[in-house]
């Protein structure tokens, strides 16, 4: 078993929806944090990573929500590396709340870029030992993602001034606002996401203009797509049930 | 003297820009938290001032920072409801470091909003009581607000899902986003804010599409504006100076 590394959050109204709901994009920026924050416990930051010319990407988020918590919960997340082989890092990230029922299951491929060179590096050894996790062969697969085939809506967004991280690139919580953005308002009122997997496939940078469309899959799919100059930059599948 | 609150923060990196800093629309947002909280903790909370008819509004804010604090940090987040009068309620902010030093002082002006008539109504002494503010016959006036003349640049913005919160209109902090967004890249990376005042005329609601221009006055004073249907819905001075 690989370290688990716990923070408590509580929620703030304004990380949450008109329905008080917390806001998808922080779920994902929240839990993206905690990694960070057990990293830099364990000695190996960010700049430690930087020091072998090498930056942690993200490639995918696989992510269930059992229940979204509401603004003034507070909540636990929970992250732990379980596994890695040559290319590949797999982290989960949890949340629960109070009563320590499970809320969200959040399973992220994570990848080192080779930060000179532009592309994707091994994984070293070093970086990973202190998180105690399993060196497997194999390659872990994220969940299928099925591509948007016909448009059902889409809106143009410029990429804006806080949208970039430290990085230079677009924070990968930014490509979930622009998704759940074109979903029908009413939709968005009635229901809610219970499952998401998001595939990155290309960084997007200041100024560029992104075109962010979905389509309805089965009656309860969406189906999305991130572009920027017709490349595509994200995909992402969620599904959604009846809100109470 | 009013009542005090204080709540410790460590600022994430997910609430800071590029360069590390804490985001200014951030920066609103967890002040205004801590009123909120502070609120809650007298048994005065929302849902109280709601029982009468009336919700609280943010008129203007009037910032000036001393060092915008960076990722990572922890700070103090402390609010006084320093005085009242029949329709204004006059609110201070300071963020501190952990050294105890003054960073960002916040003086905010709040109205009652009689939530049936959507006009302002009166300020209810049973509301503000338990916050000990003095109580003053004179207006306060926040600082004069020189309007945009001449428009150096400008951007349209289509009002997001989530921008809106639980009031059902967009939050006070995202006119910031916009004002931010629209000014010159290479000045927001060698310049940062030292002063800025905001007023706010008009609320901006789901669909609407925002208008934000700017012009430079002095050199290190810039003028903006956020209109909807040509109508000045918010307008803000901003002042500069060199990044260290």
């Amino acid at each position: 078993m690989a370290k688990k590394y716990t923070e408590k959050y509580t929620i703030p109204s304004y990380e949450c929806d008109r329905s008080d709901y917390l806001k998808i994009p922080t779920l994902v920026k929240i839990l993206i944090k905690i990694s960070g924050s057990q990293s830099e416990e364990l000695g190996v930051s960010d700049a430690y990573v930087h020091s072998f010319g090498l930056g942690w990407i993200i490639l995918q988020h696989d992510i269930k929500i059992i229940r979204l918590p509401k603004s003034g919960e507070t909540v636990a997340l929970t992250t732990e590396a379980t596994s890695y082989n040559k290319f590949f890092c797999y982290r989960k990230f949890w949340i629960h709340d109070e009563e320590g029922n499970e809320c969200v299951l959040m399973e992220t491929t994570f990848a080192m870029m080779d930060l000179k060179a532009r592309k994707m590096g091994s994984v070293l050894d070093e970086i990973v030992a202190p998180f105690e996790s399993e060196k497997i062969k194999r390659i872990k697969r994220g969940e299928k993602i099925l591509p948007v085939e016909e448009v059902k809506a889409k809106k143009d967004y410029l990429v804006r001034y806080y949208d970039i991280d430290d990085n230079q690139h677009v924070n990968n919580a930014v490509y979930l606002d622009w998704m759940l953005d074109v979903v029908d308002i009413d939709w968005m009122s009635d229901y809610i996401p219970v499952a998401i997997s998001i595939k990155f496939n290309k960084e997007i940078r200041y100024g560029e203009i992104v075109d962010s469309s979905y389509q309805q899959g089965e009656t309860e799919l969406s189906l999305h797509q991130v572009l920027v100059n017709e490349a595509v930059c994200a995909e992402a599948n969620i599904r959604w049930q009846p809100k109470d």
